[in-house]
């Protein structure tokens, strides 16, 4: 059986120590969210996720969700938890309080998505898209709509879900068919169907709101005539209470290689009666404000799966007896040593916690930023903090979810054979994440979506809001003999990228193949190098704590040899990923298509 | 639905015009394996697989195997195309004529065994455990013996298996506890639990037979005290009747991430009767002895799964109209472009392709050896090819393995969220092909041999069969103009091996622990210039193609193609590889074990 322990004692390094969670409480609507809340929070939400979602999470993937004739059951024991988990609050988490949330920080819904992620992937989805669907809602919908559906998305009794992929169509959405009639009365009636609807239809709330992209009769063809619209599985009245059902169905759900517990729909629109949302036309804007929450929330599923898989590759490691160490038996009282002793083994582990506690504090500092974005009292700090968001994005969906699959992949082989054995639980963290590269935007269009837009902005301004102070971090690094031995390879590889940078910018200006061709290399760079950055300042975090001795000192060495391996050690990738970047687009392109 | 076809044209290519395979009939003993002859055994295979097998792949892993009181089903259809495959003479095909084989080369056997894998992984394992028992058997076992039960696993009325797992150890069978006690009559009684057993029972032959590690009353600890028996399913008489049923039976079948279809048993033997093969004590010699070639074969099931992963990846890259090309539409009368025209689907495909092709040049090359080994009539020879099969062993077993996940993988996100779906076919490879780098020994015990028996045998001498002929290789290409581009990235790749092998070869002798902690990353090391090598090869017998207007131009540049796109795109990897390698085992090793 598998376990799980909320990180939080390496949750609060991130957020106090390298972080600085204590300036939040000087942000605008922040007052409250004082350290010692954030742990108060942090701590509910570990009892949550371990003692509620956790013992869910293989039941729920061998029963799966089931589908009769229209309506879909969630496994055994999710309605129970979903409405003690809408109950508590955690919903509306990061919610205005104007509609009924708790108005707490992103950087905390970050942390606390995380464990929801380790405990129950598939659980994470409902909550996930209701929040997704209310940000598309609080920042496009009229004022009525808004009053009437986010405080019942936000308290959990309805839900919501994000309608844009359709049979012909998920990456390129200029493809979609549905359309949306008005019907003289301010309303519309959408007819179509979409595909892979996560959450499209289950029994968890009472009523579920769809946003759903479809085209308006004079729309122009193409990504520029596609509106956004509310369509409601029931409707409801001025009061919120609910009507009729709406002529929404779903026609089934998908068996999946994992995620089993999410139900992923298909659903038909048949004359349904939904609202516009924002601008007619306008609606692929309207998705992409919200997109970055929603894709930082994969790229922190990414993150949840590798916690939790680490943790229990390292039980089984130190468990599992197998082998003698290299150097001679470790431990003559047992027959044989265990598994950590051996290199390959550590090697490993160190891998899987190197990226996972890299990936923690990225994803955790993209959440303060959007908190920053959001609350900073100054135009410019707002600003540059909204610049960072917007960079690290895509770096962060990509970058976490391919190193929660290699994570969740390193698990099943520490543990062997009985990894790949169903009950033991660790292949079902292959694939259950596995979708988490491919939704939101695969992670191909993540890389074009930094090349080809987040770099090419404002000729490079959102790259020198990275570039600039990881320079200065280096620059101060390099004057402390304690970490000069980290900065060293961090500054050749932060240097690679600058070049990698430069060399996009100016080969794909001549040949757009040029940048699409190196987009996945220079995002997996751009993301080594930008865990790097992160490792750096929490060696810096822990060498501060050493010195000044707080205590705690085995906790604070060991983020020291694990920045040092993340440097030596994975960190040298960099060289490989710019030579490749260097080598151009021709050896891609050169090939006729019937040569393949 | 997914497809496949044999990549016939691929397959001669490698073994006419890259290995030269006119030469095997120059081998006592396969006088009658011309190349004709080679090519009409692929075409049977071909058909067989693709007409045969493939279709049972998706059902076979849908229905999987069913466990009842001891009784295991194969899934619907599994026993009449064992049957048609068996009848046919495909199991026996590389076997001895004197047990009713058709004695054909390894290689020949190999180039059919990538068909089988990528047509039905899971069927695969039933012919291929008979073929691994068989070998054993054929080297150890007593004339009598053979006798009895050759004949019989060669035409495939019984099956074999290999029982060394047990609950408490997989890899280090030093821990193993099933005991062998003699019955004084010649025979022993076996009593123990051996789990993870292949094809352990199953209901596609009227016999098995079960080779089992197990320890002798008098039996040294450790692996030093290990033997090996046959035991059977049911008894024999001495014209091979079937008699009573031995007490050998099947607990229970596990329940996998992948490999449905292929039984995994759990086999309990009380008291079970069996007989000693090879000698006392001596049975992981036995077992090693043999291990080559099941270890190439299970480096095959890589291969095949990548092979048939990246046909369907290219299938569906031509089809899927999604987006439009970076530089402009490619097809204006279609709504959207096929996904090729994306670089970065290019580079996915391109990938796939280098790998796989790379894959099959090197595992037919070690077929090769294999059989130049056993048949060549010169004994330096015999032993040079025996060198180069004993190093390259399990590099081919590792690397191969590692990318047919990683194609698999590619080919899923190629696909994108209809790659997620279970009806699509395309999760299943990588659900399938997990378990080939985990069995048979794990990828990481592999890199070990290689570092730790293989590099350090006689001083290197090993190393020299495979660094030598490539060093002349790389200095006769870059003669050569049309080759140079290509000879320059693998000279620099191949010179990073060297080093990494001297700093291992010198660090490890002092540290055992500096060898352990760079293994995997010098097995991967060496397995992408080993490609890179089979890479000069294959771009080499291409050019000489089209210098000589042999026509099939397309098909030779599109080697020539694919040859570029691995040195420029794939092979810098070894640079990174390198640095990690020479970083060290101290960032492995210093971490404290609660430091974890």
């Amino acid at each position: 059986m598998p376990i799980y322990r909320a990180p939080l004692r390496d949750m609060r390094f991130v957020l106090h120590d390298v972080l600085r969670s204590v300036a939040l409480a000087d942000l605008p609507g922040y007052e409250e969210a004082t350290p010692d809340l954030l742990d108060h929070v942090l701590e509910e939400a570990a009892r949550f996720a371990e003692g509620q979602l956790f013992p869910l999470n293989q039941t729920g993937d061998a029963e799966g969700c089931t589908w009769d004739d229209g309506v879909v059951r969630t496994p055994k024991g999710f309605r129970e938890v979903y409405r003690d988990y809408a109950e508590a609050g955690w919903i509306g988490l990061a919610a205005d309080p104007a509609h009924g949330g708790q108005g707490l920080p992103q950087v905390l819904h970050t942390a606390v998505d995380e464990m929801l992620c380790s405990a129950n992937l598939s659980f994470s989805t409902y909550p996930g898209l209701s929040t997704a669907a209310s940000n598309a809602i609080a920042q496009h919908a009229e004022p009525w709509l808004q009053a009437l559906t986010l405080p019942r998305l936000v308290d959990g009794s309805w839900s919501g879900t994000m309608c844009l992929t359709e049979a012909q169509c998920g990456t390129d959405l200029g493809l979609i068919k549905t359309r949306a009639e008005p019907d003289g009365a301010g309303r519309y009636r959408l007819t179509g169907t979409k595909i892979f609807i996560t959450a499209g239809e289950h029994d968890l709330t009472e009523n579920i709101v769809h946003l759903v992209l479809a085209r308006l009769p004079d729309a122009p063809a193409g990504t520029q005539g596609i509106s956004l619209f509310l369509v409601p599985k029931f409707l409801f009245a001025d009061d919120g209470s609910l009507g009729t059902r709406n002529s929404v169905t779903c026609g089934g759900v998908e068996r999946k290689m994992g995620l089993h517990a999410s139900s992923t729909c298909t659903m038909h629109f048949d004359e349904a009666i939904g609202w516009l949302v924002g601008t007619p036309h306008k609606g692929m804007r309207a998705m992409f404000t919200m997109m970055n929450a929603a894709r930082l929330a994969v790229g922190v599923q990414g993150l949840g799966i590798a916690e939790v898989a680490y943790q229990n590759a390292r039980a089984y490691a130190r468990e599992r007896l197998q082998g003698r160490a290299l150097t001679g038996a470790a431990d003559l009282d047992r027959a044989a040593d265990p598994l950590i002793v051996h290199p390959d083994v550590r090697r490993m582990l160190l891998t899987m916690k190197a990226y996972t506690e890299g990936a923690r504090a990225l994803a955790f500092w993209v959440g303060l930023s959007l908190d920053r974005h959001v609350c900073h009292p100054d135009a410019g700090q707002r600003r540059e903090a909204g610049d960072l968001v917007s960079l690290l994005t895509p770096v962060v969906k990509a970058v976490l979810t391919d190193l929660g699959s290699e994570v969740a992949n390193l698990a099943v082989q520490v543990w062997g054979g009985h990894g790949y054995v169903r009950g033991n639980g660790l292949e079902q963290y292959v694939r259950d994440v596995r979708i988490a590269q491919i939704y939101e935007g695969a992670n191909g269009i993540q890389a074009l979506d930094l090349v080809g837009r987040k770099m090419a902005e404002d000729t490079g301004r959102l790259l020198r809001r990275f570039f600039h102070p990881v320079a200065e971090e280096l620059e101060a690094a390099g004057r402390e003999p304690a970490l000069d031995v980290l900065a060293g390879p961090l500054a050749k590889a932060f240097g690679r990228l600058q070049q990698a940078s430069l060399h996009i910018g100016s080969r794909g200006l001549a040949d757009p193949n040029e940048a699409g061709a190196a987009a996945t290399d220079y995002l997996r760079l751009f993301g080594l190098v930008a865990m790097g950055a992160m490792w750096l300042r929490m060696a810096k975090a822990a060498q501060a704590h050493l010195a000044a001795g707080t205590g705690d000192e085995a906790f604070f060495q060991a983020k020291l040899h694990t920045a040092r391996f993340y440097m030596t050690k994975l960190l040298p990738q960099a060289q490989a990923l710019a030579l490749t970047i260097f080598a151009g687009a021709k050896p891609v392109m050169v090939m006729p298509e019937d040569g393949f």
